[in-house]
Parts: structure tokens; C-alpha cells; sequence
């Protein structure tokens, strides 16, 4: 089918407006744990209007912008060895995997009024020159916010995480921390309808019953409330543990090594434990000599295309089906987004952190 | 083929004297480094006799100790999480991977003159109820002492890491730590074979100048001489490094993780620079995540059998052709013993560290 002509898809009822354009900032790079003051909101203005010439740019409306943890580890410097994304720059808009509507277009395959997820700025509108790392939203029959968690990146996460990298199978036991998080409560519902057993830990007594309930975890434990790690580990798993999602590293990690299988396997998704600190903790790897461990790291990025397809069916066919429900953690207005941001590390939101910057 | 009787194997002109047998035992279990203190040589006696009845029995006289880091983790008590092999016991003989002498045997496989290399004391001379931890040595071309190294445990554990854990494949960039070692010399001349660009570290200028000239490596380095482990290793890898073979953990683990290329692997084979700490280093895993790196344990015992014997044969026709030499540090007399093990941990060996008990 050919697509419509650049020019006629350009034309909305807003072009050529300027229109107010508040934006999240980073005020300069963090040390330790980040605060609001490290960000700022600022208002700048947007003019509704796409570079004349181009036949690839869009120009957005953001909608829900997405808060993960691994977003810290961008507002470091990184001078000898890169981050797998880009610092952030002090003085410049965030970014992250939002989702936005199409408010102009010169790109053939998206047109006013699409609605898409994919990276744009954490700002009321974004202009982006080649929206490559945009995907149309297929499945309207869900709140558009599950394209910032069970539908965009944090499902396809857990699931190339769980199957890919641990592959996981059925009748194994399986541990994952920041459970109740977007990407740990995904991962402890496809790990039961493949057949694990399945035990979370989170950091309170809200999430862990959120997990036992909501979420059908077989077992699940407050960290903060167990005196050793090692000892809830083995109550949980007294024959040991096959595959460990790991979102947070540190002490944690090192207590399920001492409790895995021969032969386990540890997805490390997140370690998010550790992005506040100025030397990450010791972790006992000589336990993955004596049981042949093997600790597999992995990005999202990898599993796009045809594979982000597939697991967005089955994923929808999931939620359609009841078989995978999630929580969101929703706060309203750009302004909310900071401090939804650093609560991250205080485990203060339960479920996908979400700021909600326009309902569309 | 039919073994002999039983009765008539055992029949050896020592049979039924008593004679002395000097043992190491651990004093005590050890924390932080050991000393030669942790054991003492104790002076008993050992009668030349098989237990009545047994029809597997063997009675060796032990020719070759070999000293070996991972012996360090058997001195400690573990309680809570087993180590892959039994703690050493106060009071009793020391273990591992020796080469011997069969005295007397009520075994079908073994005769007396056999030369074996296996699990035996760290004593003169060793009963064994049931050798199924003892192979014949196949190749008396070579050394016998070449069976506690190139062609024993060490050498079978840097074949099976480099090949079946890491995958090394030609052209790559491959880093071994503790590269002189008995374990590293091996796995950078099978690299090189391999086809790999091969760099190693180690703990003098000598031991860098064997790499370079002996072992045929392209590049190495004095770790305690480098003040920056990530500059040493941008320095040798511009382009960055494929596998890791890890001996020693800690911080050169760590430098290397961040110089890894994306989809690098790490064999984990020891943890030598950990193994005194009373908690380990920070590792920074996070790195694991940004390039999808893969850390996997191994034990040799995994790869015994026919594996073993494809690589005996292998190695052999390296040794004859010239293309892998081995070092060999050897001490005499199982006095010798403990200031030897003791020594790996200052790096005081230059090479495979051996005791010769006895010529034969």
C-alpha cells in the first residue's frame, strides 16, 4: 500500500502555532543518590512546524513519559568507557521510551494522530528528525500507558530476559528482585504460565502481598524485613534455585549465588542496587566455578523487529486473556516527573512507574 | 582383554612391610592468608598391605604433589553452602590431583609399576579404597610431572575454558590473568594456536618476559607495575576484548569487564586474588549488561571421560610438534609441600608449582 504523500500527512489544525513546551533538564551530573535538584522544569516554546525538507521528521505530543532505574546510570559522566546509551548533558531535555501522539509528519509511515512509543524527549512535545526508534502502537484495545511498561520495553524485557538469556523452563525454580516493578512483575507472571516456581522479593509488605495476590507469585519476601538474606533464600528455595532475574545486584546477588543450582543461570537485567554507589559491593563469583553459574547480561535492543512482534501478541493475547495483568504507578503533570524519577530508588512507586504529561 | 586374579596383582616384594609416610595435614582452618603454619609434616608409618576382601583396593607411593590456588578454598569451613569439593579437615592429610605409583593393587585396571595420575594424599604413600578418581598415564614419553599440568587438571581446564566455555574463535582479542600460572600458560598457547590475538598479565618482569618469548604470547604486562589497570588494557586491546579467561577476579575482573567488546565472554576459572579476603571485591556487573557479556563458571570434573582423552591426545601431539612448552616450578621433598603452597599466593612460583616426593 503506498504511503500518503509527505506533504497532504503534515497538514493538522495546530501547524505552524507556538505553543508552551515544558521540559525535564538535568541540571548537572549526579553523585550518589539523585534528588529533584538535579533536574529542573523548565518552559521553553515549540513552534508546531517540521525542518522544511525533510521527509523523515515527526513532530510529537508525549503523553506518558516512562521512569526506569536504569535512567541513572545516564545522568553519570562516562569518559573512559561508554554507557550502553548516551549520558545525559546537563543543561539538555532527558529522553527516554515514552509514548506521544503524532501531531505533524513528513515520515510516510506515520501520520497525524498515530500514536506511538518509542524514545522522545521528557517534554510536552517532541520534534524528532528520523523517528527510527518509534514503533506504531497496535493494540488500542489496552490503556496506551502499557506501551511504558507490560507492552513497550520493560515486557520485552522480562520475556527475552526470561526465555532467551535464562531460559527458563518449565518446572524450575525461579527468584527475581524488584519484583513488583515493571519489569520483575512481568517476569514472575510468564515464568508461571511456563511452569516455575516462582519467588519475588520487593521492599515492603504492600508489594509483597501485591506479589502473593495480584500476581500469583508461589512465595514471595520484604528484603528490608529479613534479617538474612541467605536464610529467607533457603527457606524459599530449600532445594536451591535454577534462574535468577536479577534487577538489583549487590548483597542480593550474592546470596542467591551461595543458594543456585549447578547449572543456574542469572539474567542480569538491572543492578540497581549499586547505580547510587561510588564502588559496587563484592559478590562472590568464585560460587559460579564450583556450580557452573552462568551470568548473562543482555539489552532490550537486541529483541526488536520480527521478535518484539511476536511477543507483542502473545503478550496482548496474555492481558486479553487475564493470564498477565499489571500495576501502574501513575502521577500527573511534567512537573510530577522528577521526583517520580528519584522515588525509583526509594522504592517509593508500586508497579510501573508512569508520569502522565497529557491523556492525549 | 582378561585382568589378572586380584591375588596375583597385589603380589609386590614390598608387600607386608611397614614403612614410614610422611603426610601434610591442616593444623587448623585458616582465615586470610596461609602460612606454612596452617599445616605441619607429621611422621606415621604405613603398612604395605590391601584391606582383606577388597577386590578394588590400590596402595600408591606418590611421586608428584601438585599445588594448585583453588586448595586455598578447601582450607576454610564452609557450613552454611558446600564448596564443589570437600573442606579439608584439621588433623587430617591434604588432597588433590597427584601423580603416583602403583604399589599393590586388588584393582582389575591397575598393576603394580603402573604409573597413575588422580586424587591421592598429600603423603608418601596412599591407600585407596576405590581409585575412580585415577587414570593410567598414557604418555610415558613425557615427564611424568607433566600429568599434575599440561596434561593433567590444568591443562584439561584450559582447554575445556577456552573452547567450550568461552568459545574462543580465531581472530579474536583474548586476556588471560595469572598468565604464567599452570592454568594461563596453557590457555595463551592454545589461543595462539587457535588463532586469537593473546594477551596476559602477570605478577613479575620475569614471568612478562616468559609470555613474550617462551609461551609465544603478542603482548604482556606487570600488573603490579601498572598503576591503571584500564589504561594497561586500552593499551593492549585498542579495539577491546573478546574472551576473558579470569584466574583471579577482583580488580583486574573488573577493568576488564569495562574494556569487554559487546558479546564477550568470560571464562571464570579461578578467583585467585579473592580467595584470602574475608569479603570480596566490587566488580562492577552493570558492565554485563550494556554489552550482553557472558560470565560462566566451569569445573573440570565436567569434561572427564572420552573428553579427556581427545584432549590427552591433542595436547601430546602439541608437546611433540613443539607448539605448546610448559614451565614447571619444583620443589623437592614433601617437606617442600606447605612453603610451596603457601608461595602461590605471594607468586613466588614461576610456573606449574610441583613437590616431588619421589623420582619413582
Amino acid at each position: 500500500m503506498a504511503p500518503p504523500p509527505a506533504a497532504a500527512a503534515a497538514v493538522t489544525q495546530a501547524e505552524g502555532e507556538e505553543v508552551t513546551n515544558r521540559q525535564v533538564i538535568l541540571k548537572r551530573y549526579v553523585s550518589g543518590c539523585p534528588t529533584v535538584d538535579d533536574m529542573e522544569v523548565v518552559t521553553g516554546t515549540v513552534r508546531l512546524v517540521l525542518p522544511p525538507g525533510s521527509t523523515t521528521a515527526i513532530l510529537v505530543k508525549n503523553l506518558y513519559l516512562s521512569c526506569d532505574p536504569y535512567m541513572r546510570t545516564r545522568m553519570t559522566r562516562h569518559t573512559d568507557d561508554p554507557n550502553f546509551v548516551p549520558d545525559y548533558v546537563p543543561g539538555k531535555v532527558l529522553d527516554n521510551c515514552n509514548v506521544c501522539k503524532v501531531v505533524l509528519s513528513a515520515h510516510p509511515d506515520f501520520k497525524p494522530g498515530d500514536f506511538l512509543w518509542g524514545v522522545t524527549g521528557w517534554e510536552e512535545y517532541s520534534l524528532i528528525p528520523n523517528p527510527v526508534l518509534c514503533n506504531k502502537i497496535n493494540h488500542r484495545e489496552f490503556p496506551l500507558s502499557y506501551y511504558t511498561g507490560v507492552l513497550g520495553v520493560p515486557g520485552l524485557t522480562a520475556y527475552a530476559g526470561l526465555f532467551e538469556v535464562a531460559k527458563a523452563k518449565k518446572g524450575e525454580y525461579v527468584f527475581l528482585s524488584a519484583a513488583a516493578g515493571a519489569v520483575g512483575q512481568i517476569v514472575g507472571q510468564l515464568a508461571k504460565i511456563a511452569g516455575c516456581y516462582v519467588v519475588g522479593s520487593a521492599g515492603s509488605d504492600q508489594k509483597v502481598n501485591l506479589l502473593k495476590t495480584k500476581f500469583g507469585f508461589d512465595d514471595a519476601f520484604n528484603y528490608k524485613e529479613e534479617a538474612d538474606l541467605n536464610a529467607a533464600l533457603k527457606r524459599c528455595f530449600p532445594l536451591g534455585i535454577d534462574v535468577y532475574f536479577d534487577n538489583v545486584g549487590g548483597a542480593t546477588l550474592d546470596a542467591v549465588l551461595r543458594r543456585m543450582r549447578p547449572r543456574g543461570r542469572v539474567a542480569v537485567c538491572g543492578q540497581v542496587s549499586q547505580y547510587n554507589l561510588e564502588r559496587p559491593d563484592g559478590v562472590d563469583l568464585f560460587q559460579l566455578v564450583g556450580k557452573h553459574i552462568r551470568m548473562e547480561g543482555f539489552l532490550v535492543s537486541e529483541y526488536g523487529g520480527d521478535y518484539y512482534r511476536r511477543f507483542e501478541e502473545e503478550m496482548a493475547r496474555h492481558l486479553r486473556e487475564g493470564k498477565v495483568v499489571c500495576v501502574e504507578d501513575v502521577v500527573e503533570g511534567i512537573d510530577a516527573a522528577p521526583a517520580a524519577l528519584v522515588g525509583l530508588f526509594a522504592g517509593r512507586n508500586v508497579g510501573k512507574q508512569v508520569v502522565a504529561v497529557a491523556r492525549e
